[in-house]
């Protein structure tokens, strides 16, 4: 196996530091628009890391790039934006493909926050016969949230349930940033996007639908010690993905964000500071939300600072295998202490690349395979959530 | 009297309005930075409303503009970073100087949420000696609040009290914006400069101290159908003036911010967006609160827009001069709907506004004199209180 991980930011260097621990591939081709940030993210990792340059926003040179190197598979660790350029320039060099985030939704554009317009993934999906028929393998959403989330659906769906009722994937943390009253520990500049675009929700002989931002607020109750947080609905990749393989009544996201995110966020919308749009200010043109972005320390560097743990996991109800009402939270938590110990990346990024690392390896060894355009949930769980545990990052269960 | 007025933003264009229908001077001089803006704001109203171009930053400029025009009385209606330069201005061109704020505060080095540091109007208060022995008078803080607030705290203690327990200044209003989910309808860079400042309150036997921002909340019901609004401490000029000249246990000023009103300015604080320092954003420099100005609509340009009533006043608490408990919150309310119809000022602007025209009046007439550095409560509250009455801004009381 020879990879191409595109994006050394949090996430991407996280998942070198990973990757580097296992022997299941050839070599990996770290690329990134700045090559010193490839070139620190590869440094001291051994001679199978080679950093490269590459501008994600060009098919093209996406594909060069995987001919050069004879790529077989494609990682994508940068922002969504840049999803279709890397995905269309995978497929065009004949590699397979991973990322962590689907293509960009578009909202209604009469009934936003009723009705779906264009849905995350829908371009992605919409070439599914063309990667089917190459024999091509896209495997989408194989991060923390979608990927490990969809995988303990299936499980669920597979071992656990007769019949599901609701799958709500709920996400929190404890996370705090010493010196600093309020520092997220993820980009904010994402994070704005998810939270302010209409979430959206399936429900069975419904399909999707949306509804206003920080809709149906519930407190959930996390395990290993981060307790009650309150969660919102938030438009995220496992609502489109899980009832295309998994059958469910209802399935839903919902994070974590607490009260203090939440009126951050509804203010700065108020405000208009989550615009993209540039405004005139003293002569010059700037975007307020990247000067949101440019107020708030850069969660990358925050690692040494934060303390606590961050959750990720799938809420299931329905009728047990004994066909008796059944509960249970499928979980996976990362300890930042654990996180900068072991690797030196903080426990959100740490936690999210693991799993693209795992997916790797599952497609090396052959024990998931496929092709066309796919979720998590399409391949058996048993094997993934073994060698996740595999890794030294076990997962749990509460039933509830 | 031959008036030179500094600043024609919203408070002196409507000052300018009101003024254009009273007699007491003789000449009144509009000087803006920009020159453009003095002339809309003169036009229409006669020949004694002259247009002049004027750095507010320069007492030099100012002095010269004085002795040009043979000014006798300054009113300075430009924001609160150029007091000084004005006040020093008016006194070397020996003219007399009326402002609606006084100079900044700055806080305590090490204990800024419990003691003051250079408090509101200490560095006018410095040279009162100067002001006095050169026979001129600078009345400070006479717009709405301060100004027509310190007036009636003044009024409280001459007639309607024997004792006084708190003198706490209200301000409250229900002003909506057709049009906008959220549209301050004052100017946001200088409501986070008061609000995010420590607020300070006096205490007969402590004297001034500081808490922290938005401290002690309550909910004050303002009259005139304007009904429940929460209120907090506020960094304010009458907590600075009042104990100067009127006998009370306890001077407080909470402004009826609103709950909205405060999460949002508590989330701009967290993210850093109530910040003056430039941050570096894709290569411009940019101050995060110009970013939050340009973001909003200019409150000067919302009155068609607005509806509702805003609100000033003072409440007093103490022994009547019959010996019993006594109760009153005297105020003033603009309705917007009658100060467009009336003036084409909104009502925020148009309030604050009238109050230096009655004072200007008032010392035209020689109903208020005096020498020295001064606030509304030095002079005597009956004429003031009836002069605005003759104005067609009628103020009232409630026994409470």
């Amino acid at each position: 196996m020879r990879i191409l991980l595109v994006g050394a930011g949090g996430v991407g260097s996280a998942a070198v530091a990973i990757a580097a621990r296992r022997s299941f591939f050839e070599t990996m081709i770290v690329a990134d628009y700045d090559l010193g940030r490839a070139e620190r993210a590869v440094a001291g990792h051994g001679d199978r890391f080679v950093a490269a340059k590459v501008d994600a926003s060009s098919a093209d040179a996406v594909a060069a790039l995987c001919r050069e190197h004879r790529i077989t598979h494609v990682l994508n660790a940068v922002d969504p934006r840049f999803v279709m350029p890397i995905f269309d320039g995978a497929f065009a060099a004949g590699a397979d493909y991973l990322d962590m985030a689907m293509s960009l939704s578009h909202p209604h554009p009469s009934r936003p926050y009723a009705e779906t317009g264009v849905k995350l993934g829908d371009d992605q999906f919409a070439v599914a016969d063309r990667w089917e028929a190459a024999g091509r393998l896209a495997l989408c959403g194989i991060g923390i949230e979608p990927g490990l989330s969809d995988v303990f659906a299936r499980y669920a769906a597979d071992e656990l349930f007769d019949e599901i009722d609701e799958i709500g994937v709920r996400d929190g943390a404890n996370l705090t940033v010493d010196g600093y009253a309020f520092a997220p520990s993820f980009s904010i500049w994402t994070t704005i996007e998810e939270c302010l675009n209409p979430p959206v929700i399936w429900e069975a002989g419904r399909g999707w639908y949306t509804t206003e931002p920080f809709s149906e607020p519930e407190v959930f109750d996390f395990p290993e010690g981060i307790g009650p947080v309150e969660c919102v609905n938030v438009e995220h990749e496992e609502v489109l993905l899980i009832p295309r393989w998994v059958k469910a009544k209802r399935v839903t996201f919902k994070y974590g964000l607490g009260d203090e995110f939440i009126e951050v966020l509804k203010a700065l919308h108020k405000v208009g500071l989550d615009s993209t749009a540039p405004v005139s200010v003293r002569g010059v043109e700037v975007s307020p939300r990247d000067v949101v972005a440019a107020s708030l320390p850069d969660p990358a560097t925050l690692g040494d600072r934060m303390r606590g743990k961050t959750c990720a996991g799938t809420w299931v109800t329905g009728t047990g295998k004994d066909g008796r009402p059944r509960e249970v939270y499928l979980y996976h938590v990362v300890d930042n202490e654990w996180s900068m110990r072991e690797y030196g990346h903080q426990a959100v990024v740490w936690q999210t690349a693991v799993n693209p690392v795992v997916a790797l390896e599952l497609l090396a060894t052959g024990a998931w395979s496929g092709t066309g355009v796919i979720g998590p949930e399409a391949l058996p769980p048993r094997p993934y959530l073994d060698l996740l545990t595999g890794y030294g990052s076990p997962w749990g269960m509460q039933e509830r």
